[in-house]
């Protein structure tokens, strides 16, 4: 950090605010500051604190698939901001299976990796107890962690899923179903909490056959929409849990005489160029990946207090067209 | 490999099949062998491999941007492969800077790790040499290493633009525009002389102002089929150079009153939604990071001749919509 306030001609305190991506610095400092970086690069940073505290100047980060968008913006936000601190980062999916999940976990401990940055797949993360106490920085994110505490980045699941129900109510919709993950799932047991809270506000009732939890593969997604579509009170618009349940959504909608509704959890690319457009509660995954890794490392610079952290970040609704239809019965 | 063998009831033979995905082996012993694989773990492999060999059991994988779609799914398929193989995975994006993938290229090789999967931003390898001499087997993907003989796995670049141009030809285009990456980069100069050689082959001629190469940013894009579309001769057909070409293609072809065809390289999710569906040159991200990690792997078992290898696979046209328009004027 000397060497690179030294090169930028700049003080430490700046030097940390650019690397934390914190406000009040110049464009031009910004970049002064980033140049110095990548000229003195990773393997000095490396070494220097090597010697100096004793790390390996690695992260792990497991998430539950690397092939997902989503958790692909999210990986690079944490690459970015583990890189400004000259750490690498391990990667690796758990594929929502817990046992792999802490398989990963523990292999990456075993490298003495300095921290953790853990989409949990499981709900018990007491064996991460002795690795915590023995000095292992661990940051959960998307998810909090279960039966331990510790800190934490979620997305305001509930929040936002409510404002995407109550804009479709807005519309003239009384009956909505709802399509989610599996409901073991943190995530998508707070967004169907969401769904749920927004129907009864409205004072609407919630039909069983009105929701499904389970896998999102499209024939689960299919299955569970045709259930809806055909009952004796069909829905009439639908709130899609996530990005995965929304594009098979997309597709049957797309064959059907009759227009429903959709507004789906998570924005994706191309969303505005499909006929109708599609209405999304956006979540911001590199914003997750970014404020998990920069809690991390203030953690691991002893900056923060003993309390465990819970940040969430807001979902917002872009409304473009799929979530303004108004009911066709 | 032997606690596996015999937990499955299976020869070492068959548990090197399916670790390796070689045929012959039914889906039934395939999903033996797995449960027998994750029942024993990554830890136990893991020290098993150390003390036998010596290595770390990790791989260290440079790429691009883990944020774009096509890394992800590469990304996965060389995680699959590593952990069957009972590995870890450092992974980093270069952001096709050539000082930072040799950055990141020497940090993995300063942890230790067995072996490389490298997509090249730069095209001078030999600092490389000195690692590949001590034993990192290190194999390049998407594209092949600069001033070095080493392994590769590549798309068949050249030949699939060579399909995807004849196919506007074929639907009566004579003045086609082509956009692709920055011109330094391989995977953009094998596209540019398939889209060469194809208009060669057809007898027509190609404008200077019929083609473009730089950064995929939309402005760039923009400004590009701008110039194609404006000039004394305009194009009528358009071949992107890449999905992140085609994406913006597609935002500013749809609001044109002219229809323009359009045929791009990369598949990419919901191409067959938008209007007109997106004719696409699909290649397969995931064969790339399955064939590139099982080479490493089979190098790092000595299974190999010492020659260099050279894997090329097709890349497929996928006729949807776009690519058929017929010329417009």
């Amino acid at each position: 950090m000397k060497d690179v306030a030294a090169r930028a001609g700049v003080g430490l305190k700046t030097v940390s605010r650019v690397v934390n991506e914190e406000p009040g610095v110049t464009p031009d400092t910004v970049a002064r500051v980033q140049s110095a970086i990548d000229a003195l690069g990773f393997r000095r940073n490396d070494s220097a604190r090597l010697l100096r505290t004793r790390r390996t100047a690695s992260v792990g980060l497991v998430l539950e698939d690397l092939a997902d968008p989503f958790y692909g913006a999210l990986s690079r936000a944490v690459e970015d901001v583990a890189r400004a601190h000259g750490a690498l980062l391990f990667t690796g999916s758990s594929a929502e299976n817990p046992r792999r999940e802490q398989e990963l976990v523990l292999a990456f401990c075993a490298r003495r990796v300095d921290g953790l940055v853990v989409v949990p797949a499981g709900d018990d993360h007491r064996y991460l107890t002795p690795e915590i106490d023995a000095g292992v920085a661990t940051v959960f994110v998307d998810r909090p962690a279960g039966r331990i505490d510790a800190d934490v980045v979620l997305t305001d699941n509930a929040g936002g899923t409510r404002t995407g129900v109550a804009h479709l109510i807005a519309h003239g919709h009384r009956r909505i179903g709802f399509i989610g993950d599996q409901p073991g799932i943190h995530t998508a047991g707070e967004r169907l909490r969401g769904y749920r809270e927004a129907m009864a506000d409205a004072g609407l009732p919630v039909r069983p056959d009105w929701y499904a939890m389970g896998p999102t593969t499209p024939e689960r997604v299919r299955a569970a929409l045709a259930t809806m579509l055909s009952g004796p009170e069909p829905v009439t618009a639908l709130f899609a849990g996530n990005n995965r349940v929304t594009v098979t959504a997309v597709r049957v909608l797309s064959g059907r005489p009759q227009p429903v509704a959709l507004v789906g959890f998570d924005d994706f690319e191309l969303a505005d160029l499909l006929d109708p457009p599609v209405t999304v509660v956006a979540q911001d995954p590199a914003g997750l990946g970014r404020n998990a890794a920069q809690l991390l490392f203030r953690r691991l610079d002893g900056a923060t207090s003993e309390e465990p952290s819970r940040v969430e970040l807001p979902a917002r609704l872009i409304a473009r067209g799929s979530g303004e239809i108004p009911p066709a019965y």
